[in-house]
């Protein structure tokens, strides 16, 4: 029952057999970054092992049982692989994805930066979500620390800012390139905080950029939106590895809550 | 020769036939978001008529010629269609996208945002970035105005700020929910104004998602880098128009120029 147990994939000729796992669920429908993750292990499985830029469209409920990922090639380039995929619950889409994928190592090299990591109090001093609070299942599948003044949404207290910024780990295993996948699409959402109704913001597009692994340990992320307009919202982020470097940002076009 | 008769596309059974027309490329190569808006009207025509969010991975050179465009329409749903699609020159692969497409009307309803469109000098005011000044030819094609605090780098006096600001407008018709792509990709690199070597940036991937039809007349831009890291930096989008309704976001994954 780890990330990489759930998100693993089997080769049957051209495509890929995996399984939707229970408890990678908000109400029952699977988190959009873990689809994102067994697809990607499937597209990197049939080109370069890394997602770099990967792009989901989410077309249907993910629910636990057996899934199909086809991924077709479509450029091997010198560089990048660029890949299409699909996962399948029967005949009915789930997620439709393209992506470019390579080989990635460390942050390394020139760094230019024009933002910081979120400043964080340190992860004993931020606010557990966890099972026995009460929040999803999903919940209980990492280990996520929110910033104490993100996290008063829970008991009916939102900041009025759509913004969270928090710690997040595997509770049994370091986090990979699928990981941070996942991990882009695990905090609640920033409409929580935002003096919205609380309310499912079902996600057309998710967009996730890998710049490169995370050292071991915790990362830093933090999440915002900016434009809640035309009936659609974006939600943008940011993770961090634990020794301060930039390894993924994300970005999801989601539809706005009809209060 | 206007933007609608450049990008347009003619149905053959599956298929769609368009031409890559001289005039919309740097140095030769076509820019990005004309690729983009060709195939998008492709992947429109076959399913609803404007683009929402869609996903571009560049494969190789655009270069003036006939372009076959392939959409495959993968689920229609209420409100969304979601589409895969490709621009092939001969054999060669260009483009590969991703979209979803919906009907789309201007911006409208409840707004929240947390940003302004960018503060701007008259377009008079502005500088002008036109073939008489040397810029590339793609630059005929409409009408761009910098702020002049970010216009130094074509003197070699870049800001430092990985930034630009400006208007832009076609010349001969208003800009519509394809033009707000080729917008998206229009400005100089935001790298011009960092203190990097001016090169060559690659784009990976660059997505698009449009909140809404822009009222006829000016659109504000604002095009900003925050990570050059990784080897990668992102480029990131603001489009406004010129009632100040935020109208389209994008983002671009550029490979960081090797000085």
């Amino acid at each position: 029952m780890s990330f990489s147990s759930d998100t693993a994939v089997t080769r049957r000729g051209d495509v890929f057999d995996a399984t939707i796992h229970e408890g990678w669920d908000v109400g029952g429908n699977a988190n959009g970054g873990y689809l994102m993750a067994i697809a990607a292990r499937a597209m990197a499985a049939a080109s370069r092992p890394h997602p770099v830029a990967l792009n989901a469209h989410f077309l249907s409920p993910g629910r636990p049982g057996p899934v199909v990922c086809e991924p077709a090639v479509i450029k091997t380039g010198k560089r990048f692989s660029t890949v299409r995929g699909s996962l399948r619950s029967g005949d009915r889409p789930v997620v439709e994805l393209l992506g470019s994928f390579a080989e990635l190592g460390e942050v390394e090299g020139p760094v230019r930066v024009d933002a910081t990591p979120p400043e964080l109090p340190d992860p004993d001093d931020c606010v557990s979500f966890s099972p026995e609070a009460g929040s999803p299942t999903l919940m209980s599948r990492f280990d996520l620390r929110l910033h104490p003044e993100d996290a008063g949404f829970a008991r009916g207290e939102p900041t009025g800012r759509p913004l969270f910024r928090g710690w997040l780990r595997f509770r049994d295993e370091p986090i990979d390139a699928f990981g941070l996948i996942l991990a882009a699409d695990a905090f609640p959402p920033t409409v929580f905080n935002a003096n919205l109704p609380i309310a499912w913001t079902p996600t057309v597009e998710m967009t996730a950029h890998v710049r490169g692994l995370p050292a071991p340990g915790w990362l830093r992320c933090r999440f915002t939106t900016r434009f809640i307009t035309g009936g659609m919202l974006e939600e943008d982020g940011e993770l961090w590895d634990e020794t301060g470097r930039l390894v993924a940002q994300s970005r999801q076009l989601a539809l706005t809550p009809r209060g």
